[in-house]
């Protein structure tokens, strides 16, 4: 029986204790700093549990020392060094941070200890990025390809139609910082929030999708001329988050509000974010979908995937949570279990994702733990 | 020749000098505490001009002694202490300050005084409460009055479409105070910016009309049994005010934000009102539609006012300023030369109007000045 070690038991944390746990083949230990976490997911999967401070690299590498592989749910501040802090530890990893700097300059001290390491494993990024990373090979040439990806409440409240299932300065930061593209070859920079469109999903209706700056890796990892991802949400919202924008709400600098200084993102966040909470229990639902044009044999051919899957009431865990857990649980597996198709290194999910029958193995695991995505692929003959 | 003395000179009470100035008849004072709005309109009009500090009722009963009528385009707050101080010195008074008090509770005064004053005498209150006190007397009976009304900018930016002709803590007090209105002969309480319709107006387009609690004195001098006054935005302004308020931006309490604490409502109006302020000439526009239904005869009939104005370019004066200063201008004048119909009192608009030939003398007044009121009637025959 293997070891694997969880970073942090948050939501996205506990998600994947429960993964490794019920999948078998894992003895699992779960570590964070807040208690109640622990012994909730203590008490659901019987997962060991070690109360620590992982905001310190050294108490990472104490923690993560007895175990055969590491996976990572912790704030994206934290993520860069605790990448460090696991492989000079010599220990394989696997993280869904979401971390701001680019963790591949790390791959030589990967190289250096013998280990792989895969960042951004969550759905988007993460899944979406193995979807780009295979039809970027598949297709000859493979000439655009869009990702559509968002988390969303079933229950639609006016006006925001929307709650955060990760901590809503991370998303403000999103519809606030401009968004990375590729059109022509090029890296082309534009307003979060810009060129919305309207798209439908089946059982979900109609969305709109709005430019994020989403691509990450995808921006120098895949050389397709065309790359572009939009944020899902509930028709209207980008429309009134553009407003509050606007107006400055989200404006982080301190201004003068008779007397007193105040950050008007500090107001906003204060006001708004407790009406962005998800209630306990509140289902969710998760839509990614990705769409990549291309040609194969000379031919025209479109490859689309449709992701969706909603809140778990047996386990009472939201679809965010699944979502982004179980591509990493699942990368886990690969990895202890001998068959991640690359040697050491730190890589991005799109990396290994050309080789034959890693997609299909990961889509068929996520089918298991019952997330669906169909792929359609449309030909012309 | 006649003296009138005009209690306020920014944009309203500088439109009532230039108004008593331009059409003859009087010696016109103009009496601020602020140096620079008198030296415009001394400069403008030729005006006397007096500084002095109109907070203090004793200071206006010192400025308009030796004058034979008194304008009043002071703020709000000022509105009933002016009004007291007035009649207590025995002059005739017309006031556009729409003060929160029932003015008419010092008709007694005014009575024993022997005076006339008029209050609300602008265009919504004021020319719309002539139309509506006109039509409950020539409807027999009168079932239902309506009245819109709205001053907008003439060029339309994202995301409000709107700027504030008069301070704008007034404009969100509009959109948050709850609006009374008349439904079967009661009162009827119902949430500002309900009941949203889109209405069309001819050389504006679309506007959306909303609840506000417009109708003040109609609400108890009128016994017509369905009364309802509304707010006219260009469309989505409602929307996003809406959601705007149910976020909690307008929001008077303080909350603690970081470690001080700061009021929701301050913090929106240091980001919203700077663009909600009208530029150094920029044309606005006045909507005001009045629509009564009922019977003449025994026959169906509908009375419908539509008056609309525009930014007068020439003497660079809002046509909020415009259309709240004529009236009030005019109605001076009538009383002045002992042509209003009624005895010594506090009286709203409405109350004259039904008298023959008043309320056609003040539109044909207000259309010497460039401001056009079209009146249908739809009669069934």
């Amino acid at each position: 029986m293997k070891s694997a070690v969880i970073l942090g038991s948050g939501r996205v944390g506990s998600a994947m204790v429960m993964d490794l746990s019920t999948y078998g083949g894992f003895e699992v230990t779960a570590v964070d700093w807040h208690a109640a976490a622990l012994s909730r997911v203590a008490e659901r999967c019987g997962a060991r549990t070690v109360e620590a401070d992982l905001a310190d690299p050294g108490v990472v590498a104490k923690v993560v020392a007895d175990h055969d592989v590491v996976l990572g749910a912790l704030p994206s501040a934290l993520g860069m060094q605790t990448l460090r802090a696991v492989l000079e530890a010599g220990k394989p990893y696997v993280d869904i941070s979401r971390m701001e700097e680019d963790a591949r300059e790390l791959t030589g001290l990967a190289e250096d200890k013998g280990v792989i390491a895969v960042v951004d494993c969550g759905v988007a990024p993460g899944v979406a990025n193995m979807m780009a990373g295979y039809a970027a090979t598949q297709l000859d040439p493979c000439e655009r390809i869009i990702i559509y990806g968002g988390g969303l409440p079933v229950e639609r409240l006016w006006p925001y139609e929307f709650k955060a299932a990760f901590t809503p300065y991370d998303i403000i930061d999103e519809y606030v910082r401009p968004a990375r593209m590729v059109e022509y070859g090029e890296l082309v920079v534009r307003e979060a929030l810009s060129e919305p469109e309207l798209v439908d999903f089946p059982a979900v209706g109609t969305l709109e999708a709005f430019n994020t700056d989403g691509l990450r890796t995808l921006l120098t990892s895949l050389s397709v001329p065309f790359m572009h991802e939009k944020t899902l949400r509930y028709p209207g919202h980008a429309q009134l988050i553009r407003a509050l924008r606007e107006t400055g709400m989200f404006s982080k600098a301190k201004i003068d509000v008779e007397g007193v200084e105040v950050s008007p993102l500090d107001m906003t966040a204060a006001l708004l974010f407790p009406k962005w909470t998800y209630e306990e229990g509140e289902p969710d639902l998760i839509v990614l979908r990705v769409v990549a044009h291309g040609q194969r044999g000379g031919k025209p051919v479109t490859l689309r995937w449709h992701l969706h899957d909603v809140y778990d009431a047996a386990t009472d865990t939201r679809s965010m949570s699944r979502t982004a857990a179980f591509p990493a649980a699942i990368m886990a597996r690969t990895i202890v279990e001998g068959r991640f198709p690359l040697g050491p290194g730190v890589y991005a999910p799109e990396d290994p994702a050309p080789q034959p029958g890693f997609l299909d193995e990961m889509l068929d695991e996520l089918e298991r733990r019952g997330v669906h995505c169909v792929c359609t692929v449309l030909e012309t003959k």
